[in-house]
């Protein structure tokens, strides 16, 4: 509906829609689905005892503090303890580049405050993460997607994107990439390419988002260093997240930038929120300087993999052969291009009669392309519902085909009003 | 230090500025000053038996839960037991009509954003809540500012505002109050004025922000009716907090509104964290359910309420005949006013070499008049304190006074670049 106050709604506001997934995601609802469709970590990987001791002696010993107000910048502990694994990892930073945020999605949105005017371009992969053109979209901004291989985004399409846009006079502002198995698409960007994309946002005077939240789930292959860690002149701002390693619930995530736009950064915070909820960010820092993450960031991780491969045998297994699939060495996704007849749109009232759900692709690219794609989800599913899912999946696929060859006609989802649970 | 990427800069960021409040917080930092400054609560005000209790309940019962994303509304059982609060006060609301924020602060920053265009006019206070004007600037909206008296804003003025901006072409479309003890004035709207506001409001077609953090801390007095309670139009966005009623490092607040404009809210909160902390929510949700709120509200306030009877006698028998100040029935501010010749800006280095702090008046106009008022908080410091502080604080204008009389110039301050506490 309508609000009868809309008239005086900003331009910004007025632009803004409910997310389609959101609309999607209440389907999955019903218990009786296996759904593959949001981004949600799986509760058994949450450290409830160390969470638990954890509060239990800050309230004894530290509760003026972690209950009061705290400054904008975020606890001065966590940040030095984030500063510290940071530069373990070939970054060279203190506490002055760390801004804790509600969430990366509170940075995005702070970035895009900073830099968006209305009509200013952003360049995403095509497909991205949702969180992020949400934010970009929340002030106008205009997307423009280069598109992935399994080697994550190309350089020189990325340049030839560039140049053509200069050639109409149009001058992005940001270049936004989740360098590792990257949401929704799985896939990692190599280091040669990082180094040339680098060089690319250089060139064309761009800041460069590096939203890292899966950087400590790698099940397979070797580590590539962030493009923080090659940055020589400040340009790229890297994000990282408590939210996969600890657990979404306390919202405390980080943000990292050159001194000076890091001050910009948190002024723009203030305004938005005063400071991020002081209790879980000081549940973040003993749970980092404890030891407690390291040690835990294993368990995820096995977790993690084995609910990765027993999808991806089970995909080899039940699904047709005309169905194609990323093999993620991390994070939470695996991407599925489906013949290009398929519309996975359409097809989701049939997976959801079927009891399986997923996130359509077309939801990851700007330009609304990618109808034959889908966005599976790995970590949260039971492993026995992981199999079952994946059956109906399969079964829901083969129907599809055989229906267009029978040319008959798909129904039509229609979302209604109301709607909850997020995308992530 | 301004970054060398200020270039790329929205036209949002390049007006946002460090808060003075800020940089002048910085030198209450020093453990030998009594700070009347910030807005914080007494730490002893803090339930802590009672969060230990409700976490490891909740820890054992519902970690799959607390520690997982949420909705971005927020959580359903919190918002019902709001909204029967509320209704307990006389509003007329169910669940639907609350979304869960990140403090107050991210309700006026989503209600900015929903509503505010560059160069658009919010209606405020003379004097009024920095963290609204912030929140409303970082949307670069215009602050036209309508002076209070001992009963709150004068609707009298306020129509004469208004007609006076119609005359040129304006049109405000916000109206920020803050009618229980407000911040920094220390004064409540009667019940009267409130209808009155409202008409007003109706007749020029503005949304009304009822930032209301302290309506249950009322030391004295006839509770007034919300104005919220008496909208009949859905013109009114409620804004209330567990910040001073439970804690604030949680930052849960809650904001009130019609449920299509809700909707819209829920939308912007979406793309800007995609929900509030959910381990925060739900200790706010038992908080509340378990009747421990109100228990724990008779405790904060008998705690305050003599907090605030010193510092009235303090004042009484301390300060100088030609210092005024407002005497509130509830909340956590006094505001004095000085001889017009003071200037508590340039005052302020000797009341820091006299160990002793406040928040100069100035701050909190939104045409930087009342050069000669400043705030004081009551709710911090020790009894102990509050006696020392204000015979420091006396001492120190008696000397301004003096100087003054004696023509000697006084000290300028000069703030550095780096800021940290946050002035609520």
């Amino acid at each position: 509906m309508v609000s009868k106050f809309s008239h005086l709604y900003s331009r910004n506001a007025r632009e803004m829609k409910a997310s389609e997934i959101r609309e999607l995601l209440k389907l999955t609802e019903n218990h009786e689905i296996i759904s593959f469709a949001g981004g949600l970590p799986d509760p058994q990987a949450f450290p409830v005892d160390k969470v638990k001791e954890i509060v239990n002696r800050l309230l004894d010993e530290k509760n003026g503090q972690i209950l009061q107000y705290g400054t904008t910048e975020g606890v001065t502990e966590l940040r030095k303890a984030i500063a510290e694994r940071m530069n373990k990892r070939g970054m060279n930073i203190t506490h002055k580049n760390v801004l804790i945020t509600a969430g990366s999605q509170q940075a995005l949105d702070l970035i895009s405050k900073t830099f968006l005017d209305p009509g200013d371009m952003v360049i995403v992969g095509a497909p991205t993460y949702l969180g992020g053109t949400n934010a970009f979209k929340s002030y106008n901004a205009v997307m423009e997607g280069v598109p992935l291989d399994e080697d994550g985004m190309d350089p020189d399409l990325l340049a030839a994107k560039l140049h053509l846009l200069q050639m109409h006079g149009n001058h992005p502002e940001i270049l936004y990439l989740i360098p590792n198995f990257q949401n929704p698409a799985g896939v990692t960007i190599t280091e040669e390419r990082r180094r040339e994309i680098l060089e690319i946002a250089r060139e064309y005077d761009m800041i460069v988002i590096e939203d890292s939240p899966y950087s400590d789930l790698r099940y397979s292959g070797e580590q590539v260093p962030s493009m923080k860690s090659m940055d020589t002149d400040g340009r790229v701002i890297y994000l990282g997240t408590f939210s996969k390693i600890l657990a979404p619930g306390f919202r405390v995530a980080w943000c990292i930038a050159e001194k000076d736009l890091l001050n910009k950064l948190t002024i723009v915070k203030q305004a938005a929120d005063l400071c991020t909820n002081t209790f879980g960010q000081y549940i973040a820092s003993e749970y980092v300087t404890r030891g407690y993450l390291d040690e835990h960031v294993e368990v995820i991780k096995t977790l993690y993999m084995n609910k990765r491969d027993l999808m991806l045998a089970a995909m080899e297994k039940h699904f047709p052969a005309e169905a194609k699939w990323t093999k993620p060495d991390g994070g939470m996704f695996i991407w599925v291009t489906l013949p290009d007849y398929i519309d996975t749109k359409e097809m989701f009232p049939r997976a959801i009669e079927n009891n399986v759900a997923y996130v359509n692709g077309a939801a990851f690219f700007a330009d609304h392309s990618g109808k034959n794609t889908m966005r599976l989800n790995f970590t949260f599913a039971t492993p026995e519902q992981i199999d079952e899912g994946i059956q109906r999946l399969a079964e829901t696929i083969k129907q599809e085909i055989i229906d267009f060859k029978d040319e008959k006609p798909s129904k039509k989802f229609m979302p209604d009003e109301e709607g909850l649970v997020l995308g992530v």
